[in-house]
Formats: structure tokens, C-alpha cells, sequence
């Protein structure tokens, strides 16, 4: 039997090469071997984006059709909407009883990203709970292996409490997952000096057209030029 | 067209005079005028009740029961498990996303229910996050009134509060709200001195048989049997 790999992204905006080498290119590899879902996590971009569902509507589209043109099958991987799975949202409300206010305030990458989302009005409970949303993403699809960077490491630590706790309570029933650490660097923009992203206006996006790219390549320096 | 009322229980113990008093009785009157819907909220109930399904399974057949043998009528009322209607578990994770954490913090029937329960390895994040999950339950059945007792109207605050930023975000979809309040003195157990109460050990069972009536009724001091 092939093992399940749950893997996905929030609709929040078009990918760029960035993601292609970071994500991407592994996951076409990787549906070869592997029984492979793709969640399009638009109930999770909602989390910071409550007042902006159009945004994450509009996304979900250009999402799947980034993912379709670099060669992810539809014949081998399974691409979902998390919207569309209610057990989904039932998982998450039985897992909620699962973990203490006090241990998601620790934990380290929701500390680091409420720093950077300086959310007005305080952070949305929804925020906070999200890694038990992503429990319920990983445990409803039985996913063997996810797919991660070094910073979301804590984020499946969290799954496998919950999954520990889930099986002290009820029987065993959930499996841990496992990591498989993405151990590509981080994509250098077209500033040839932060990494690749869209908030620093240095990315070539997959649905560029050959004129943008060339417009883009053009103004990068001749030596990162050469690289690639 | 019937005004809407939602009311409901928790499954976690059968139903005693006090409760009677308190709302069954109020219900009964209801359900002639209005369209009343009870919901039996086990999944709330797993709140503080994760570590123990089976007392709440138990209890939903006991609450059920205890509905209709003091004449709650499933013709006029619709009775249903919150677990069973997935829709509600959806409502809730969408409006996690508008309350901040420092919100629920500082509801005082919340903050007062954490008091009570004393909770070993920290607050549960479904405790905390539950008068979202009570917003849910609320407009899920578009309801128009709530009966409550005074200590639960910060509950219905906190829905409006929710449907009033629903609204502004998506639209004019949901409404807010109104509270029936129970003006019924709380009643007296039968050691005539605390309110009846199943952790005080002064209740008097609607499902109790007839020589356990009579047996606690026979324990209570005689001015208080005059009084009944």
C-alpha cells in the first residue's frame, strides 16, 4: 500500500518560483509513489482574511491551475477544497477539547506569525486554533507524511499530541504523522537579495506571462542571470 | 409566521424539579405559540467532557426522555443532537475567525465557569471558544428568541456581537437575537436550604419512581412540604 501524503497551501495569492523549488516540484516527484492529497486550504485563509473572502475566492482557481501547469496529475494526486470536507470542521471542534489556550499561546511559529500579522482588534480565536485545524487536515486524510519547512516542524509536533491524546481517550484510532523536511534553500528574489516573496515585490509568478518574465529577468543583475 | 426559539441542554445528567421549574415548564407553554427547537448539546458537552464520551452518549437518551414525559411535545417541538448537524461545526470554525482570543477571555460566565471547573492541564481551547460555538447553534436555527437565565445573557452578547460583525463583512445574512428571560426564583432543594442541584446531592429526579419521591420527600423538613 502507498503511504498518504497530505500537502497543500492557503488561497491567499498566485505562486511563484519560490514555491515551485520549495514545494512544488517535490510533489510532482513525489505522486509517483506516494497516495497524494492536496488540500486548498481556503477555510484557513480565512483566518487572517475574514473581511476579505473574495480574495480567497478568487485564489482558489488560480491555485489549481498553478498546480496543473507545473505537471501535478489530477490522475495521481488528489487536489481537494477544505471548504467542502464538513468532517473537516467537526474534526477541528472535537480536537479543540484537546489542547489548552496555554499550549497554543506557546507555540513558536503562531508566536512568530502573530509578531508579523500584527493583527487590529486583537487575534482572532480562529488564529490561534488553526494548528488544530491543520491536526484535523493531516488526521482526516490519514496522512503518513507531510511535507514541511524547518519552521513548521511545531505544527505536526501539535498533531501528534493531539493524535496521542485522541487515542488515550478513545481507543487507538489516529496515526502520527511523519515530517519530510524540505531541505531546499530558500529561492533568492529578482532583487538578488531576499528570499523570493510577494510581499518584497521580487517574484516571477508561475502564471507570468514569457513578456513579464523577460521583463523581470532583465532588470535582475547579470551574475544571478547566469545562475539561473 | 411563528417566532423562532432555540433552547437546549447539555447531555451530562438527567433532569431534576429544579429544572423543571426553571425551563421545562416554560417550554411546554412555548412550543404552542412558537417554533421551538431544543437542541441536545452533546458536543458542548465534550467541552469539559472530553475524557469521558460515554456519559455523554448515556445522558442524551435520559435527556430525551426526561423531554417528553413532562410534555414536550414532538409534534410542536423539534428535538435534535447538535452532533448530528455538521452545519453547526462549520458556523463555528467561520466565526472563530471574528472574535479575538482576549474577547472570550473576558466573558464573565465563562470566566466564572473555568472557576468553577478548576481544570487539570489548563483551559481546554473548546471550553474557551464555546459561546462561539453557542453563536453557531443560535443562528443555525435563525433564531429569534433564547430563553436564558441572567448569568447566560453575556452568552447572547457575545452572539450578537458575532452576527453583528457577520453582517458587516458578508452581508445582511444573519440576525441578532433576542433573550426570554427566566424570571423563576431558583428552587429550593431538599435539604431546604441550597438550590436543588445534582452536585449537592437535594434533587429530586423527573425520572425518579414514586418510593424515591416519597423517600425524599419524607426526609424534608415538614414546613417545606406544606410549601410544595
Amino acid at each position: 500500500m502507498k503511504e498518504i501524503i497530505l500537502t497543500g497551501d492557503r488561497p491567499t495569492g498566485k505562486l511563484h518560483l519560490g514555491h515551485y523549488v520549495g514545494s512544488l516540484k517535490n510533489r510532482v516527484k513525489l505522486q509517483d509513489h506516494h497516495d497524494q492529497y492536496i488540500l486548498i486550504a481556503d477555510v484557513q485563509a480565512l483566518t487572517d482574511n475574514a473581511d476579505n473572502p473574495q480574495k480567497v475566492r478568487n485564489n482558489i482557481l488560480e491555485l489549481l491551475l498553478d498546480y496543473l501547469s507545473v505537471g501535478i496529475d489530477s490522475k495521481k494526486t488528489t487536489i481537494c477544497i477544505q471548504s467542502m470536507i464538513p468532517a473537516i470542521a467537526e474534526l477541528t471542534i472535537f480536537y479543540l477539547n484537546l489542547v489548552s489556550v496555554a499550549r497554543l499561546e506557546r507555540n513558536p511559529t503562531i508566536k512568530q506569525e502573530i509578531k508579523v500579522r500584527k493583527f487590529n482588534g486583537g487575534i482572532p480565536a480562529g488564529f490561534l486554533t488553526y494548528p488544530i485545524s491543520q491536526a484535523a487536515d493531516i488526521t482526516a486524510f490519514g496522512a503518513d507524511l507531510v511535507p514541511v519547512g524547518e519552521d513548521q516542524s511545531p505544527m505536526i509536533e501539535q498533531t501528534c499530541e493531539i493524535v496521542r491524546k485522541f487515542n488515550s481517550y478513545y481507543g487507538q484510532t489516529l496515526k502520527e504523522p511523519k515530517i519530510i523536511l524540505s531541505n531546499t534553500p530558500r529561492l533568492i528574489g529578482t532583487d538578488g537579495k531576499n528570499k523570493m516573496s510577494k510581499s518584497l515585490g521580487n517574484t516571477i509568478y508561475l502564471s507570468d506571462s514569457p513578456d513579464e518574465v523577460e521583463k523581470k529577468v532583465m532588470k535582475m543583475f547579470t551574475d544571478l542571470i547566469i545562475l539561473i
